[in-house]
């Protein structure tokens, strides 16, 4: 089977620097396959990263190499990375990419372990300042499609940045959580999870000033234009307009309170 | 050879949801190859994604897998389908998606078998009610690509939904159609095709108040902004602006009406 | 090792035509592995995909064909072409766009070869006036994928369209040179190379009314908000906005001029 490697990146698809990153890989480990989570991460944001990982991951095969780089401090302290979590594998700068991925591996009881990028002898011969993702991520995740084990590629890296994840929490009738994510249909996904419901009995919804009673099996369950309050996919409390774009018609944005509460 | 699967979503670039039907498919047929089509149909866009897919279809080689989700009824009663439609395979919602190809099919002479998905033995374990994608079409590709029958994959469905298509009309100096699609480039492509022109001798074409005589054989036969009608490369006629664009220019809306006369 | 074919085009992502060409070569060339340069050429705009080009193919391996199609004239006189240049080789109209790939392989001392497109036989038995990218370029890579040799696709083309390039001026200074791309974090790259500012010891920068004094090593040592001048990973000035968008903050377009003089 050949070794697969995902791509996640705030490089934007009109200027070929991503293809750079493939012509690399490929030139060391020709018999990889690529495939493109994302390059549209918002320039510069790690955490919007961070909950991509986490909703991707977990769907791909054992042996898959997630390279992402969404790189500010690219060419300062700032340490590059690998890790083995759980049968998979992660490459990129240590900025917190990998916050909630870890989160995940724990409550999963996935083994982590990760090292410092510090062989230079698995990067290209030349390093620039300002694109490790073409100088030194993806030749690392093209040695280790080759085999190349995560321990040869730097020593120990036991504690990986991680940026500050806040948890729900209980309210009188429910519990108050925050936005974390908007999908490409405008739905708003949040950090309440279908455990965090699964004792209140039938629920409401309140946020930015708009309230949603009852929560919906799908999509088609409501009316084209109804907000709508469902679990989704990968399980977590979403709110969506029909047929239409959330987050625009509620100006909500990441980090805005949502409310669950007991319907009287 | 490997087998290959093509994709076609209403899924957008930014958040991974593609990449992770992509993760799960070479989770089960690692073999197989994917070539996306477009994740930008207008979300919940059935009318779009159809004409996409007739416009694609006919230039893959025999054997390959079309996933084509563009599923506002995701979770409802609405059936999931696959169909072998002449050498190539489709798998999706059975909500009209499928129209132009059936009619492309039918006018080609190549055989039509569908069935509906019922067999939960081919999906993931755990089904989701709104990201089929994932849960049963990637699956089901995958195992398409891996060789299982058509036929283990449901019972028959012999009458897949069909979007209404209007046939365009004759008038006293020629046709009515409609403008049924706009491409990347603004030029306006409609179901005016280049039989229904055979015999009216030169002709001017007609819309949205503008006035075109005579049709172009190509685009660099005519001067940059200025407005031409020509026999695109799939047949239709097809109403452009010389390295304009056609839609912004004229607003013209798919569904608007598109008139050619003999000239006089 | 399986033939690698780049495709650069002005097609966009939302209407299955690049996905159409990728049909076609896999018809003809199973084994060929197709990867994305960009499909966000601006429309006809073939100085920018010039760019790109010399941007992205030196980052791939030997034998890599790169199909570019960004093709104002299709259907005209214009000519279809290949070209080998070094160990990889070119497909796409003899428009221009190869001008900054061969400028760097001149440059490199990287041998150029190229014929013009004259053997149907290699074609697509139908050959639309408006999509050569389907019916001659796709097939011309397939077939140069499978080993036919490039000098039997056509008779030799020794002076292929070439784009004006301005050389940076020397001013009193320092010099004068000017923009000329600005990429997906709108950063503004110039045709001002780290050669030109060697002897000049520490510099300034001005473009569109902006002074900046000194480079910086990366993005990380300046203040998100800055104005950053820098060595960019192709060798080239360039003006950034840390954290920003320098080409939204400035207003400046591709072809303004931009001036390196010595600090005091």
């Amino acid at each position: 089977m050949a070794p697969l490697i995902t791509l996640t990146t705030d490089f934007g698809l009109s200027d070929g620097d991503v293809s750079v990153t493939k012509g690399v890989i490929k030139g060391i480990a020709p018999e990889a396959e690529l495939i493109d989570v994302t390059h549209l991460i918002p320039p510069q944001n790690i955490a919007y990263a961070a909950v991509v990982l986490e909703r991707t991951v977990p769907y791909f095969p054992p042996g898959t190499i997630h390279m992402c780089v969404v790189d500010p401090g690219v060419g300062t302290a700032r340490r590059g990375m690998a890790a083995q979590i759980g049968a998979q594998f992660y490459v990129g700068p240590d900025n917190g990419t990998l916050t909630r991925v870890l989160a995940y591996a724990e409550a999963h009881g996935w083994p982590v372990a990760g090292v410092q990028l510090d062989q230079p002898a698995y990067w290209r011969a030349e390093v620039s300042s300002i694109f490790h993702g073409r100088d030194i991520f993806a030749p690392v995740c093209a040695h280790l499609a080759k085999g190349v084990p995560l321990a040869a590629l730097g020593a120990p890296l036991a504690d990986p940045v991680r940026l500050p994840l806040r948890a729900p929490q209980r309210t009188a009738t429910g519990w108050r959580g925050e936005i974390i994510f908007t999908d490409h249909f405008g739905n708003l996904t949040t950090n309440l999870r279908a455990a965090h419901l699964a004792d209140l009995g039938p629920v409401g919804v309140r946020l930015a000033g708009a309230e949603i009673r009852g929560l919906a099996r799908t999509f088609g369950d409501r009316a084209p234009g109804e907000l709508t309050a469902l679990i989704n996919h990968v399980g977590e409390l979403e709110v969506s307009e029909i047929n239409g774009h959330a987050q625009k018609r509620l100006g909500a944005r990441i980090g805005d309170p949502i409310d669950v509460f007991q319907l009287g």
